[in-house]
């Protein structure tokens, strides 16, 4: 990927309640694999945070914004959040806008 | 990637001096261009602040934190390393660590 190809990330906290961070952690895992056959998805990578399993990242590559806004209305997705947002200890922050520039594995 | 194989992700802020953002950006870049080859490495990903073309993120995933750890002795990573210092606002603070469950793209 050279750097006129920017693309459009996104690195954002959830944090569940006591407890469920593994359940949260598995419905973003199954989003992810819808993830796989969204258009302009280039990354939907799951994380946990080292020191407390209760609080989940998520990072994100899209062509653009437009791709991920639409990735949203796949059907299944909207299941799996409503599945997920009784998890929350707080709301979600739709996480961190990142111009990628490109790199390794990307 | 299943979850039993969780890799050792970072995620981390850097700060240029005025101006240097995008210069340091480059270096980056040659650096993720180097992580292609170092054993382990799944991303070196580099990104910029959408608001402060200054702030650079780079957001990493590794087997494990040894081949991290070993990537920085690479032929011409010190180069870089002491291309980019001069550029920086403040000092590195090494990156969040990730434990990274899985996901599309990875």
């Amino acid at each position: 990927m050279s750097r006129s190809e920017e693309k459009y990330g996104l690195h954002g906290k959830m944090e569940a309640q006591e407890g469920k961070g593994d359940q949260l952690a598995d419905i973003l895992l199954q989003a992810a694999s819808m993830m796989a056959s969204a258009p302009g998805c280039d990354l939907y990578m799951v994380s946990q945070d080292p020191n407390d399993a209760d609080v989940i990242w998520v990072t994100e590559v899209w062509h653009n914004k437009e791709d991920h806004d639409q990735s949203l209305k796949i059907d299944g997705v909207g299941e799996l959040i409503s599945q997920a947002l009784p998890l929350f200890a707080s709301p979600p922050q739709g996480g961190m806008a990142l111009q990628v520039l490109g790199g390794h594995g990307i």
